[in-house]
């Protein structure tokens, strides 16, 4: 009988939910899953099921594509500095109002539509997130590193029932508005939350040994793999942030970290309530 | 991709966890549900995962078979008086013992085992079931009715986030325990919890048109069809004081109630997170 | 001596303080105050140091300018239809973009910076505002008026410690969000709140007598006599929607409604903590 | 005056009222003070009457006679190795339902109808008790001894105003329910608890120098004292487990623990309101 | 044993402990009881007893002997006009300091000695007492009527745990403290906080038959035979405005008010936990 | 405009307010600012507007003049030893009886005046105020030097929104009532609250140069500059008691001690509110 299989795998289920029930999971989304409708309104309702069941869910995003359509729109060309683009004035008040105005509120109100409660907060609200400039020699504008991460916001929301959806602006000592890379932000509210576990949802399959052959993604990497990992060649590229990045978060106090294929609809509850897993842990 | 699959049957099920978040429900769980170790396990898990997702369960259940067995080890012979069984009080402390210290506390323990947290009350525990002896001119011996409930040991347990589990006997003012009807109990305990659903879980599919052709299932009966249907012989034998039980919760405030099928493994999850139903609503 | 002085003065705001502690005042945000720096900062801080007096500030605010400059930048050309700009998806994303993201978030970054803590929601966060696209035969794309408010996120923020800053977006039943006018839903946000007080800040010094003589300034009209100086022209023009509004909020259950002078720095402190008054009180 | 005299021995006991005030009292019930009705409504009072003064009480009880007398009427033989009895699943099924059905809401109904508020729990609910089975070669079937408490199932109840009364079943890793010795099963909740007082009532006076001469009673032993009166003889038999059991719940945490006459009415209450003191004390 | 029964005694009043088990009891203490040290002690540890056992105590006093005393000591000579004693600026300041300052924080610290725990306050307190200054042609100075009762300084005492111990001054609305009879105060007191007892200490043992003959006590006065009772003589002279008292905490909400004889040691006690009851109870 | 100019000064104090928001503050009230009736209202209204700005406010009193008016009007003349007035049985009742209900109260009823809401209280209520004899040969009588505080009756006042005013009597262990030095028992308050100041309200400007020169003002004094101040002569006479009174609070953990002249109308707001800064800070 088909609901009666249904069901069983509910109750399949059962011991994940138990085993993170009223823990708090951080999820980075971006790429691929959030440029899709139906790969973001399973991302949305994974966050919902997870949250029903008790799971502290924060999302983390950020919106790379929509600022660079934005910014097209007006007519904007971006500079760019040792590869990185120089943000000025201008640039960081599209980024400030796509980020948090256009991308954060249309996935509190994604959240809404399917029965959820999400209130959409940025780094500047209750003075969240703390950067400074970045220093050097070089003037990239009105860009920084996040230096630290005031929490109250995201379990002030937690605690009232909401799932917290986060734009990564920052802000300095100054009182300026500066660009912060998402995916940094987000381990550092992970380690700050002292998160179970901090999911970065990428375009990839995870950590391959050979790029070109999915089945040779490597499930579990420790710490100390990392470095030698890197020196052959294995993670190499825009992997590397990434795996710093979860890096930063474990060594900041969260327990497990994972890069997981945002492509695969569903793909956080896999990760979170099956047997299966996917992508790869690093811990 | 098979976990992928299973994600999505998940995420079928959100809008019901959505639907009950918070709210009670009272299940009465006996009969053959009760007999086999798989269906029993299978209830448990339904319950669990109920409680996982946000919803009140409160278990009550009854336990004849097993007083029988009981008695009969005893070599203690039943008198019958107009069908009901005569209990002396011999048989109400074996009665006592059997349901709040051997059915009552095993539950407990099988939901302990499945990673639930369980509190296996009787209606002695903190003077929860108030009962009188039956009237009349013939003496039952400790037999009686519920004529109060006191829900605070109930949401104690509940607001501690235990799952309730309740072995019906109740007590009278001159502090004699008595023996009570479970169903009857549980109904009234639904309706002094106010609950959002009562369940019956039972021996039989349903109520059916033809007795003799499941697929004449009744989906849903309301009240004032109750007295035509039995005037009629389709509401008749055991099936009279189920549905009045359902009658007498439902005027009592809760919102729905039902007779479901208890041979069907997790018919409680099949009930309340799909849009198949299954069984009887009487409403 | 000077400092004694100055604490003379704080002393003389004693009485108002008492009147209002623990008390909420929604202020209405926008026009010429909005525009100047100066002006700015002096609101901001008049609001913490409301919020530090024990009352309950709640900022609501508007952006047209704003959304003109940006849809100008994009070179959107806009249509009017009877006088309401036609607002089609491209322009919704932009007033989402502009109130959410720019005003929003600037405003509440600045009450931060001097201090406060502030959280930056609009009509999405948490379904705040519910709305209904405009009817008749007329369609003017994405417009609508607010016909529900939710005031649990701002009252969790109020608890929390923070000045709730608000962008009046909406969002209708079928999940569009809909542009609906800052003015009607500040009114309709206090009038749910209960406030004590409801404050318009605009560019006039209120209602005038004579509209080219600010020294015949109307201090209090009573609620029946506004038709009768509708029908005088005494009140006209733009003042009659805001007067409306303040009708609204009054009936709705707000203690005092005040349209007052926004081009006068500080003149939300000089209404509410000395016998000054400012501007025209409607009750 | 009669009453004048009452109220002045009311008054005697004030200053003992004060020094339990809010402390928490584990009592082990068992033995002749379980078999007479009238002893058995003397200890239920004294424990009501602590609890109306502020003192937070915990029973714990056994019920071997009640065991032996149900096993004798199923006419099941009892096996004995090294003088432990060989428990099979069939007497631990008689073991549970005596103990938990039987015994302990038969206790709890006895508060409830003096008018106080209990709540019968077991070892099992909310996994209290975990226990081992005993090791080594012989075996003895389902017996084992506690090796840890959960308190929450019992710090819940005395929250929530009910006085605990304990059966002191135990469940291990595999999910079987194992016999466990009361008297040390109850020195662990004491310790678990970190209880001001343990009360152990027993049928003798205390440990005596002369075993033929109660006016040799000695009020004092310190725990140093324990092995040379153990090898002098003084303390021999059944007495040497009961006094190992207060230095275990003395090693735990326990402020005082006593061996108390449980023949002598209201034994709790003289030993705890008044300086007479009762029985021996190890400390 | 003589420990024993005691124990048998402190148990007679369980079942009168827990019939006032979290109610509110107002004494009214003066006279006589108020002079003896030893009766003062009596008192005093009965109201902790009162308190040990969950009952909430509220101690309101008197002291016209010490009024008298001090006045006399500074050699100030009383005017009386109608029998009342005229009240002039002095007159008042003394009586502020005598009762919130001599006999009030006395008795405060008589409740400390033997361990309870008091809070001394005056009607001035959090506004606690709202008079009025006596009416019609004559001019008595500082003296006035209660027309107010603020409980939240004596709410916030009893949560905290304190005994209130209350001196009766009162303020009027220019700011004037006033002296107010202490009785009177009391029962609007007891009335204000919906008391379950007032207990009025006097100097005689209650309502007598023949006033030289103490047997003829009249236990039970209902409210509408006071009037007959008065027109008798039965009630008269100083009786009248104490059953007049009693009579208004009546019908303010107090379920039982009593007159009883103060110099009789433990009198509350003896009235509240036994079954003797004393002086004369109107209902 | 003049009410701008008002409004203009308020916002000067914000970053003062938001400087010690939640903080508590504990003042030293005595000298000329209590006896005349202006310098007294504006004290008071200072306190209210400081707990009005979520200040925590504790204000403690002596009442050294009062008691000398009520020991002549007695009659009762003064007996001195080495400078210290010999306090007998009659004169520590007149110290009691003037502290604790002439000068306390009368404080309380102020504040209760200009709306504020006040607790009057004294070193024996709760049993705040531990002392003990002064020791050596010579018998002084009833003097003590306070030797412990339980802040409880302070915290549980403040937490309840009161003004706790304290009178400062204390008790020894026989129950006896002493007179304490009020600077002394002040500091050792603030220090048990671990005040963030500390202010004694004195009858001169502070620390001086040159005694006869207002214009020297010593602003700031380390603690490690005290001693070698004093052997210069700069801190001498009562100054020198004052100057240990608040080395104490500051050793004690409280942040910050003043010494500051209460001749000064707002001399408190002013220290606090504004950057002038009031007499001599000691840290």
């Amino acid at each position: 009988m088909d609901s009666q299989f249904k069901a069983g795998i509910l109750i399949e289920a059962l011991p994940y939910i138990q085993e993170y029930y009223g823990k708090t999971v951080v999820v980075k989304y971006g790429g691929s899953a959030m440029q899709s409708d139906e790969l973001m309104d399973a991302v949305i309702r994974d966050m919902i099921l997870l949250k029903c069941v008790g799971i502290d869910v924060v999302m983390i995003h950020g919106g790379g594509p929509e600022i660079n359509e934005m910014l097209k729109k007006i007519g904007k060309e971006s500079k760019f500095i040792n590869g990185l683009r120089y943000t000025d004035k201008e640039t960081i008040d599209i980024v400030q109002m796509v980020l948090s105005g256009k991308v954060n509120k249309s996935l509190v109100s994604r959240i809404e539509n399917f029965g959820g409660r999400a209130l959409g907060l940025c780094g500047i609200d209750g003075n969240m997130l703390k950067a400074q400039r970045k220093g050097g020699d070089v003037d990239y504008g009105f860009v920084g590193d996040v230096v630290g991460v005031d929490t109250r916001p995201i379990t002030d929301a937690i605690d009232n029932g909401y799932i917290p959806v986060i734009a990564t602006l920052a802000k300095d000592d100054d009182g300026d508005i500066l660009n912060v890379n998402a995916d940094t932000a987000a381990a550092a509210i992970a380690a700050a939350l002292n998160a179970e576990k901090f999911i970065l949802l990428t375009d990839v399959k995870g950590v391959l040994h050979d790029p070109h052959d999915e089945s040779t993604l490597i499930s579990v990497i420790h710490g100390d793999e990392v470095q030698s990992l890197i020196d052959e060649g294995v993670i190499s590229g825009g992997m590397i942030p990434k795996i710093q990045c979860c890096m930063h978060a474990f060594n900041g106090g969260v327990r497990r970290t994972h890069i997981i294929d945002g492509r695969v609809p569903h793909s956080i509850l896999i990760e979170m309530l099956s047997d299966s897993g996917l992508g790869t842990m690093i811990c």
